[in-house]
């Protein structure tokens, strides 16, 4: 298993009238989330692309807990658990400065040839680096 | 079951570098998909809050199908299938304008009394509305 | 002077804990009315990025006179008053349903050549179309 | 004159699908740039909030120089060069890590009193530590 984790403050913008985060903003704090574990292996999402692959998102799931409110300074944990083929799985858990769980959530993404725009297979690079965190099957 | 169908033109802001409508911004076609639902019965989501009544969302689940694409005319299809107890289930359907299913979306939210911040029944208007068109169970 | 109206209903996700829009939305309200006003005279801006040309913001400018609040339907009026050359400047007006004047912006794009990245006059059948409308100086 | 720099990592989904950050949303790296310059003098604008004032814009102006783009680190000068009143200005200077400038903004907020929803002046805690950077007039 590969956890990482990263902090994020919150957004004035990212409220809504009802004083709490409003429930779309939790999938930027997810994306940080997962581009900075990917940062954290050597391997940033901008490169990826620019080497002609994208991570389109297929699926996501997310439970809200208690409200994240405006100024908290979150922080994302990000954690991968199986090793990625066309697909790859995240899940997050975002907790508050006091240590209380607000939300937990999961995307599936998969990787795309931008070229052809079909799925491929993992890059190699990244596939080795996730291989020493997380045992095949 | 409740059905109602609302539309909504996918705007630049709502893309990313990738083409797409980045996948975080669907959850703001589903509000406009309930609450459009709502207004349909002759219930505002905004007169309910001056009354007193807040509706979080405390779960959410999308898959992305195919992509929407900068100024598609989207079409929410919003389904309510269960009468709402303390919590209240929405499923979407959003197609473009080719009859496309690009997402599957759906949420649940919970009545909370603004006063006690404790939650509470769905207020009977909305219920009695809704009776006319799902049975109980 | 060319003018065209469109109308835009403010989402929950648009605002924020002050109970108001925040204030970077109306820039995609402006989008919005700028948008329709060009499809108004037989124009997309979908159709200007497939036949290779962009129009990036240069310049914004907003005075915010009263704030729009959720569920209102805003009135978006957009003014052509010069006619394009490289550049192309939109004036804004947003009123609420009582009328009342919220918001007033300015936009300055310009014309992209997408595969050069350069600068570029106003398309032939868009300065035509507007020429309809604006006198020339 | 008081400045202050703030750094922020663009998102995927600050990005548009013309490859740059949408225009709509460096407001809230002007937001992110003036809420830390205050935090920097032992000032938040939550606690501001909390004990009754709020701070709408009441006025934004920004060019756009150059594309700021996805994963560029952004650093954000917040400069106030006059001391507050019953309005509040700031400078903002975006540049990317190349220290190329990307955008210059500047906004006008108003100090309110929540409860009587009436303009107010600066609070005075506020205001003292400016006094140490700005010289009045």
């Amino acid at each position: 298993m590969f956890t990482h984790q990263t902090h994020i403050r919150v957004r004035y913008a990212e409220t809504d009238q009802m004083g709490y985060v409003y429930y779309g903003n939790y999938a930027q704090y997810f994306e940080t989330g997962r581009v900075e574990a990917l940062r954290s292996l050597g391997y940033t999402y901008r490169n990826m692309e620019e080497n002609g692959v994208m991570m389109p998102v297929t699926h996501m799931k997310t439970d809200f807990i208690k409200p994240a409110l405006y100024d908290d300074l979150l922080t994302v944990k990000t954690i991968i658990s199986t090793l990625p083929t066309v697909r790859m799985y995240f899940t997050y858990e975002i907790t508050n400065e006091a240590g209380i769980l607000l939300a937990v959530g999961e995307t599936t993404l998969v990787f795309v040839n931008r070229a052809t725009q079909r799925p491929m297979r993992c890059p190699d690079f990244l596939y080795a680096k996730l291989e020493a965190f997380i045992k095949s099957k």
